[in-house]
């Protein structure tokens, strides 16, 4: 048998405590021993980055991102650390590396920082030693020997960019879930869990909800063509592959419904019905930060429109603040807003090819009696946003539709 | 005014919360504004070490040196990014750097590295642009960029080889103490703080009990001359300052009373009077890494004699099991031990110029009915082993005795 170059990736709540540290470990060393080079990336252990955060801001209320970096970099240092030490503890050789020590070179954004390079070859050289590499994530240093995280969700993306830079067979992502599923089996007890999905639905089921993986990490995946297996940490049975698309997945129409309920909506009334005031608004919202989603405006048969629009809920009050701005200035009505909203999308590479899709979700809906307040279309999605108390049922709905329910998928 | 370099150190209990960091940041701030360059060396918050240490072990019973380091050096990354926060706050520009960061080469034995050389350089060129620097201090890295530590106590060392590679005017070493007391003012309310201590004295001072600061960092401030200043983090008034010895000094024949009662003594009886068999012993005994104190062999008048010697009580059990495998080889007698000892000492580098002071002491102790176990001198001290219980009496006696109470010293 080939030697295969495997690297895995463990979140937080995989290395919370002592007993998974010695869990994932035994995971680990259950790979090595059938004959593998493997690459570990671990996340700060269960809350830790969240407890130093909270830290520093009892400290300051404004913390420097570079001492934010200086400070934070350490959760992966001393998890990577103690999972060194538990594969050791087994008996097999390991070796921890923090971001600097596996050669992660970035630019300067401090908290969000953007790898430029990875070398390779101090895991290459250690692999050679018969050496497991334990691998701090979520890290890296500039030219200058600053240390820079990766921003949330980071160790996905050390654990990708690493898979890149050793050419590996396959990157696995273990998490608390044991692969991605058709919806989210809280909701809807008949989802089943995907053998395979494409990196693009994968991006959609990311961006629209589905917090199993960074959305940038697997953009990144899918540029390089790196296969993504995420699976369980605590049970053995194989997760979902991310992958390239094939011609058969191509044959399923939809793949999965995701439902994201943290979004807000806000209406500007008596937007000026000409040229420039939409800019004026949007530029305004994205220079405070805020991410906008799904816009919407309807045609206007006066001189003025009202134009809708979601933010995540968290800064709605920041985009409200920076449309009223705006609203000085060109004269806007009234801003609306609301939180009891959610998106309801149906997810799959098939849409493409399988006319019709839209229209079903929309006859769905309207069959239980759930009203489509806004609408907004990918290539391969529709999503509608809905009354949040609707959402579960909506979610329902459009699984037994589209028959996720039924098929070995 | 000219401009001064100071370098700082603030131990673990300096910086052991969160208004304890606030408060450090004050000082620190303080001297800033009086024109001078700050260099600040922090340890881990509270007891971060041994609470990481304590996670280690829960892992592995023996976790690998190298992993240790990884692990343990964390922890003052963590404490210099807040303290460099916390001075930002207050409107100081300020930058953390770790023992990489800051140029701290060591030798590659982890967990104890010796310090081979610091670069300036990075601080140097911080202190240009106006920048206080916070340093991590208990680390380094080897030449092969692996993290190490400098052991317990290393960030007193980091203090003092930053002071050299500065070329600073003094050391200042923040504490829970006001300063180096005549003896422990737990013990006789009427200790008096020392203005001033040589290095000498304050060696002694240490490795006898007075846990004030490291023994190697004295050391190295004594060789290269570098005056220390041991003063409390919580009060301003003035500490005690550890310089070379000077003339006026030297008119004191004794400048404290110290006492350890951590200690064990162990007699190995029967021991056969011919040459090489006490070599033996403390050989096999130094080999599985226990430091001997005190040994005292009486002459004996038959063929066979009694060792006595005392070690750390916490090595009593390695010091025992090695003694009793070199009886099984040259044939001993039983083996005694007793942990209800504690070892007094008075100490001064007067005492070279000042005959009497032993018997003096030894008078001391019989007036007062206190036995005298064991007896050892180094040229500036004499250290008598007693009974435990009674030695909080032997120093009070002893204070009084030699003056340390009345005089303004």
């Amino acid at each position: 048998m080939d030697r295969e170059i495997i690297v895995q990736k463990f979140g937080g709540s995989s290395v919370a405590d002592v007993d998974r540290i010695k869990n994932v470990a035994r995971r680990i060393v259950e790979t090595k021993t059938k004959n593998n080079d493997i690459a570990v990336v671990v996340s700060a252990l269960g809350d830790t980055t969240d407890d130093l955060e909270a830290l520093a801001l009892k400290i300051t209320e404004t913390p420097p991102d570079r001492e934010m970096d200086m400070l934070l970099s350490t959760g992966e240092q001393i998890s990577c650390a103690l999972v060194a030490m538990a594969v050791k503890a087994l008996g097999h050789d390991a070796i921890s590396l923090n971001g600097r020590q596996v050669g992660i070179k970035t630019d300067k954004t401090h908290t969000k920082a953007r790898i430029i390079s990875i070398d390779g070859r101090r895991i290459r050289e250690a692999f050679k030693q018969g050496k497991i590499v334990i691998v701090a994530g979520y890290q890296g240093v500039t030219s200058s020997d600053e240390i820079t995280t990766l921003g949330r969700g980071g160790s996905d993306l050390t654990a990708v960019a690493i898979a890149k830079a050793l050419n590996a067979d396959v990157c696995e992502i273990y998490t608390d879930v044991t692969g991605i599923f058709t919806t989210d089996p809280r909701v809807v007890k008949e989802a089943r869990k995907l053998k395979n999905i494409t990196f693009d639905e994968m991006l959609e089921m990311a961006s629209l909800g589905a917090q199993v993986m960074q959305a940038r990490s697997i953009e990144v995946a899918r540029r390089f063509n790196i296969p993504l297996h995420v699976r369980s940490s605590f049970q053995k049975e194989e997760g979902t592959m991310i992958v390239k698309a094939t011609e058969k997945m191509e044959e399923v129409a939809v793949r999965g419904i995701t439902c994201n309920k943290n979004e807000a909506k806000i209406t500007i009334c008596s937007v000026p019905d000409k040229p420039g005031v939409a800019a004026q608004i949007f530029t305004k919202i994205s220079m405070v930060g805020v991410n906008v989603d799904t816009i919407v405006q309807n045609v206007s048969h006066t001189k003025i429109t009202d134009i809708s629009f979601t933010v995540p809920k968290a800064d709605l009050n920041k985009a409200i603040k920076a449309a009223q701005e705006v609203g000085q200035k060109v004269g806007l009505g009234g801003i609306l807003h609301d939180d009891n909203v959610a998106r309801v999308s149906v997810v799959g590479s098939g849409m493409r090819s399988h006319p019709g899709i839209a229209a079903q979700m929309f006859k769905t809906l309207a069959d239980n009696k759930i009203n489509i307040e806004m609408i907004s279309t990918s290539e391969i999605s529709i999503s509608c946003i809905i009354r949040k108390d609707e959402a579960d049922r909506a979610v329902k709905a459009l699984h037994k539709q589209f028959d996720l329910d039924k098929k070995i998928v």
